[in-house]
């Protein structure tokens, strides 16, 4: 299965969902899928959360508790899921702010190998 | 009820807690419960989050996303909660991993008004 394809079909699967992708750390998508208005700028939103991301990373390694594995940014209207899948890339759904997380995190989680493979 | 009081009745309904607090974005914490041995330093965790959350607030300002309302943090050992309170406070609770994250989500939303009051 293509990357698209699989994105493709995750993102149907979310109710709310506005984004969903695979980025590499210097912030550029190695693919993306986009869906609905959400009103506010979701390129510049993940680029931006990507540098968060790497700070909050480095963090994590001083204080020593354990690799990290997931940030959930919730804003009045929006709600983001990073999901590292390797040292490389990480996954992220963005979601307006009543859409199904659930979902999002559960699809981040249990698709970070096909999407690996996926662009093997 | 003081600040104290409330934080300590906070932390002993959340399973798997290490810590709660309430804290002023210049990362000095107004008060603090801590419970167990979280293996890792929460107290440098906090101040490191909290700039992070400065740098994220930023962001979704820029964005145009809506203000900032929570993070949350997930590593292989540990879950941080950062919630917004108001301009000037976060409240945040550290759990291990297979704590109670909904519980703790929860107590941080329906306290927030609590928690200002008791430091007023």
């Amino acid at each position: 299965m293509s990357l698209r394809t699989l994105l493709s079909g995750m993102i149907q699967q979310v109710e709310g969902a506005y984004a969903v992708m695979l980025m590499g750390y210097d912030c550029i998508a190695i693919d993306e899928v986009h869906l609905g208005r959400p009103g506010f700028d979701v390129q510049m939103m993940t680029v931006e959360y990507a540098t968060v991301i790497k700070e909050i990373q480095r963090t994590v390694e001083v204080v020593g508790a354990g690799d990290m594995e997931e940030i959930t940014i919730t804003t009045k209207q929006s709600c983001m899921i990073l999901r590292v899948i390797n040292e490389e890339l990480f996954a992220a759904f963005v979601l307006s702010r009543d859409g199904n997380v659930g979902k999002a995190r559960y699809l981040l989680r249990a698709n970070a190998l096909t999407m690996i493979k996926a662009i093997e």
